[in-house]
């Protein structure tokens, strides 16, 4: 495969850094030098460009996982590691039919998104129109445009969606959520909940018994690094120590 | 909705557990009672049956979730957490073409073939003939047969397709696939290594020099569940503390 | 040093197993079989018994951590890696006052007893009569009965002593010895109180603000161990998650 | 008790910070104005400072744990998480014989002279001047000039002391440190080193057949801190995920 002018390609340096960018007849200036983007233009991927001080830069395919490093972000977002174990818990895929409560800078929804593709869809529920623009630029970015839309509305105050798979909330009141998404849900659909604090988690719970939730389960992960040299294998020495608690539960 | 006969059907008991059966005139022993499993047939998902001690089991239909816990298992399996990791550095999803080295019972080969269908496909190589069995019979049960396709083969000795996005192993020796995965990933695909001891990820990084990955990484993902009771909020008293660790690395 | 004819002595077995017994004239009956204990008396500290097996025991001095492991355990104890970090926080040493709310088993305050000697003390208040019995049998095997005394008596209703270092607490209400700790630490000296449910902390939080405490810091200890063996290292697969937060605060 | 001149005093700020300082007739400056020391002559501890500003100072008996925050650090140091983790399984304390390969700053040495005064005593190897400059003022810092003796030798080359309760390890080559340690150990001593990489633990336990140790055991130890605010409880977002390995063996 060649690439096309104006598509979107992932520039790889010596160093293993990423450049998310377009073939376009620009220039990119980078540490190891200025690099000719034009004349990526009609080359196969895996080929390299150089820059003017003769460093390589390999042209690669953006995956979805190099377009989530680069969107823009907002304060908090949900990190791969922790979308990773919705997927885990809830078995979500292509085809799902999923809500999402709380846009942000959209990468949960992106990261969604993704994997209910081609047939599935994301509706992703946002109050703040400022986020949503931002949300939008990056759901465009990552050409999901048909599978994701953003609404700007508040989810704590229903949800216009029905016979959904999964209902994932990253808000300070997912507690609010809760009657919207016993009905929304499809009888053995999922409801996840994102949040950084405690108190959220014991709010879910002392709501959840007037609902029609099964299999609570509240989880945090964490994912720890290593550095590996030889004769010199240790984990690093720092690490994120909590982003937040993920809560599931089944509507039956 | 409505529950046709012989379709496999998830059932849910009033204490949360599942049960994964067909829809057939059959009975099902439970400690709740006996459950006719016919009467099943013809009702919407979401309905309730009840056993003959007048208990309640929900009908639903079963996810990819259900299913990866309910298939028959050998020794030792990737666990849901840890192949999430591999979504959430890898980014594989819909259309992709990954090949998995190791079957066992084929869970993560189960999986992957999930998200990257309907329009990708997973090629699972083992040298056992009786695990491939069982992976085959599981992969079935998961609906996935056009997707997953299991080899008898050692993927040490090569690997026979090409234009690769992920390749994925869980056998003693990943450093002996390292030539092949090199020629068989397309520029910018990713190896992921899952190997319970350190000395498999350094044995990888004294072989990887000689090929053409970058960006390496190693992880460990832990997750740690939680008891949320009025006044008693707790992670729980253990924990899996260690499955393997997950190395990553990607083609250029 | 030789075995005098009562003391308390370690066995250490071939497996690394630990009996804590004394040298009289009476047998003990082992998997690897039946040992004159008797035979131990008159002996250098380091040499071996043999049972009428032929298997080897090691006669050693036990240590306070040898005794901590056998004492008589009632439900909930503080473990020593959490105790540990009760050191490791607040510098508790020889010569030390303590009063410790909770007596339990008397684990914590045998540990904390142990530290403090010779010029030390600690007094341990518990409400349960049987407790208390059973935390002065394993104060007197661990030969602290002149450093420590258990007080049958309720720490949320006072503390008597006066000009302490340190108060530790393992009850379900610390928030409630506040006021009497308050009173009893010298200025600099320390509040750590043990706590398995996040609520205790957050009550404890809720009421610090009215008295004279600064510093406050809460922690979890994990501990995880490996298993090393040739070509085969890697923690353990199962851990304690965990036994309970760790909350200090100063005096000032 | 009073502040007498010249005592070494700690003053503890409103915002919870210390100061680790004389009471002489010097000014310190803070960022909360300019305290006069002096003023702390004759007064008793608890009572307060007041810089120019008008903000409070409590002036406190320093602790061991804030003399080891204080003291001049060298490059690696065996936190105080880690020393408490000797405490717990070897038991030292008061009255034992230990010795300490790899000064460094002297922490280590330090934390376990504190614990085991008055009886005790801590023999310390460095090769080193440098470094064993700075932990003999560390040491003084400390007041335990009379517990613990620092050696300018290498510990890998013999081991003077004999009759050992305790032998801590914090060098590069722990494993040519066992021949020594076996002789210089009292049966049922223990050995204690702590490692960066897990190639150290390895060699060690390549090693430890030869030679007469038990009970090996390998930790490593986490330190979770926690954010407690009315509504917004978390742990922090950040950790230390590695020091180091601690690894424990006991001489039969």
């Amino acid at each position: 495969m060649r690439v096309t002018e104006g598509q979107r390609i992932l520039l790889i340096d010596e160093l293993g850094r990423k450049y998310l960018v377009r073939a376009t007849r620009k220039p990119i200036h980078t540490d190891l030098g200025v690099v000719d983007l034009g004349s990526a233009i009609g080359i196969p991927f895996g080929d390299k460009l150089k820059s003017h001080m003769g460093r390589e830069f390999t042209v690669l395919q953006p995956r979805m996982s190099d377009i989530l490093q680069k969107i823009r972000r907002l304060p908090q977002i949900v990190l791969p590691k922790d979308a990773a174990q919705i997927v885990a818990y809830t078995g979500v895929g292509p085809g799902d039919r999923v809500v999402d409560g709380g846009t942000g800078s959209g990468s949960l929804a992106i990261f969604l998104g993704n994997l209910v593709k081609p047939g599935g869809r994301v509706v992703s529920y946002e109050v703040r129109e400022d986020f949503a623009r931002v949300a939008m630029e990056n759901v465009r970015m990552a050409g999901l445009e048909k599978i994701i839309e953003i609404k700007l509305k508040d989810i704590c105050e229903g949800i216009e969606e029905e016979d959904l798979d999964l209902v994932t909330l990253d808000i300070p009141t997912p507690e609010k959520v809760l009657p919207h998404a016993e009905v929304a849900l499809k009888p053995g659909g999922y409801l996840a909940a994102f949040t950084p604090c405690i108190e959220h988690v014991q709010r879910l719970y002392s709501e959840f018994p007037a609902y029609k939730f099964t299999n609570l389960k509240t989880i945090e992960c964490l994912v720890r690094e290593f550095e590996v040299k030889p004769g010199a294998t240790r984990p690093k020495t720092r690490m994120v120590a909590h982003t937040g608690y993920l809560t599931f539960a089944r509507r039956v």
